[in-house]
């Protein structure tokens, strides 16, 4: 961030305080909106300011508009035995999907694992919260969810695939190992970011409106054609989750939510596993340890930044965030502030 | 294939006498001789050489070798409800696979979903054939494999990931939808044919030996430093793929297997679902053609090559090879026959 001056810190109790206000207001209870102001509150106390603080605005508009219902909550729908379907009745996405992580998490607790296909839901802001959630509470997590168009497929110009996020979570130690990636190269969250700092990204991100790959965030904003990861796989793994998730689920599509005005009613997968039964499971925190020492100890040349796994960083982003206060830009805490 | 004379072309059914013949040899019980043979010649049919004839000879050397044990199957090691571990006991690769697939199913029939994590089996040659083994059974399948090291984590030299294929398939059709992917942008298998063919690679595929990206693929081969798909996202996906197979599975790591005189003794992942009991299964059918359809329509542009789904060509690949026969290299077609 170039310019320090447009960020004011915000304890994150003080954002917690915040949300829960203007929640009560839209008619929450007070135990969701506690539960809801939390998700937003720690994902910006965890960096993903893109989908905590700085989504938040955007969120009680779509509750104004009546995408989100504050009053609804998932029901069950369909399936047998492991496998459940569950109508999220355009509930708050948070907490549905919190709701389908401990449903998961449940089954699995009998089953070994459990499968929730979430139908008719909301965005879940942060998709690495529930894995995270899973896996404090000693169970592997996968899950995923669709979403409106907004990536090409591999060779076109317009976009029919989702990023469709792919979250895989695991325990270690008093948390977990959290995989949380869209399958685009950049999120246009990253790219305004890039933007705003006038730098180029890193690796290619996108094409211009000419069709051509580049590293310019502000062309690829222009042409809004981001790239799949891998180019034709990240677009086919893309596809195939959003094949899944609507027909697990027997929810909408990206091609039907695409056709909505707002991005609402998306379909969610959430599978938990219960590894704590497993015969070999206290050997499993040891085998977890020997795979990341193996990992750290890459060889990575002049350079010499040691590799990180996913999700490594998030301790020491946490404890800065806790020490001087979340940075929020500040329009977006001066827009929140107004409505709470 | 600049130089057609370099291959012969042979009928699957002349392909898989010959291989049953080798495998009989190798001391294989007859039915577990004719389904391995499926296996390679399948793969080889559907397009798929380098896991199908053109990796037959390694596979035999394994065996010769040791590695790959032709009277082992699995035997049920762990695991509670629908969450089971197996042993492969080093047994073939593609026999192991395909009764974990089997079994997968089989929980799912009851249980809605079945997971199988298999310990200490060998090389699966091709995961999309189980993807399709599942998908035509009317299954969706999600499964994976790690792979002795062999892809650099983002940032480093050597290779401490493995490509860690992933496989999701649905039914559709009387067949079914297949992704089947690795890791990294190109295998090894993909640089050598463009070398052979003495192209560059359509995109990025690696690093030459002075830690720059490239498109060059004899400097990539030089460097052994392929990149994964999307940068850090795909080494990521790599690292949790290994980290749950390995614990679900009990078995070996990429790490560990990376220590082994050669690659074997892998650690799998095998999950199935039953739709066909699910409320709206018969508007499924419907529901995927909608979303391919859509997909479809993707606007490309100038160049106007429609969209591919994954694995929609392979129809084509099967009928040209199902008429032509299966175009083999005619060294590696000599080298099957030597030992037939």
């Amino acid at each position: 961030m170039s310019d320090k001056s447009q960020f004011v810190h915000i304890q994150k109790q003080e954002m917690v305080d915040t949300f829960l206000r203007i929640l009560l207001k839209k008619g929450f209870t007070a135990s969701k909106a506690s539960r809801c102001a939390e998700v937003f509150a720690v994902n910006s106390l965890e960096g993903i300011y893109t989908h905590g603080v700085n989504r938040f605005p955007r969120f009680v508009s779509y509750i104004d508009k009546g995408y989100v219902k504050v009053d609804q909550e998932p029901t069950r729908s369909g399936g047998f035995g492991a496998l459940e379907q569950w109508d999220g009745n355009l509930g708050p996405g948070p907490l549905n999907a919190l709701a389908a992580t401990d449903r998961a998490i449940q089954i699995a607790e009998t089953a070994g694992i459990g499968c929730v296909a979430l139908a008719n839901t909301n965005h879940w802001m942060r998709g690495g919260y529930y894995g995270w959630h899973a896996a404090r509470k000693g169970f592997v997590f996968i899950g995923w969810t669709n979403t409106m168009g907004n990536m090409p497929a591999w060779g076109a110009v317009d976009s029919k695939l989702g990023n469709n996020p792919l979250v895989i979570a695991l325990p270690f130690g008093d948390e977990g190992i959290v995989l949380d990636m869209a399958m685009s190269q950049y999120s246009y969250g990253a790219l305004d970011l890039y933007v705003k700092k006038g730098e180029k990204l890193p690796v290619t991100g996108g094409y211009d409106v000419n069709g051509n790959l580049t590293d310019d965030p502000q062309k690829i904003m222009d042409s809004q054609r981001v790239m799949p990861i891998g180019y034709w796989k990240g677009a086919g793994l893309s596809l195939l989750l959003d094949l899944l998730a609507t027909i697990l689920s027997g929810g909408l599509s990206t091609a039907e939510i695409s056709k909505r005005p707002a991005e609402h009613a998306l379909s969610q997968v959430f599978v938990a596993i219960d590894i704590r039964k497993l015969n070999h499971y206290p050997a499993i925190e040891k085998s977890i340890h020997a795979i990341l020492d193996d990992y750290h100890q890459s060889d990575t040349g002049i350079n010499g930044k040691a590799v990180r796994y996913p999700s490594e960083n998030i301790r020491s982003i946490r404890e800065v965030n806790q020490v001087r206060g979340i940075p929020v830009v500040k329009e977006v805490w001066e827009e929140i502030c107004r409505i709470a």
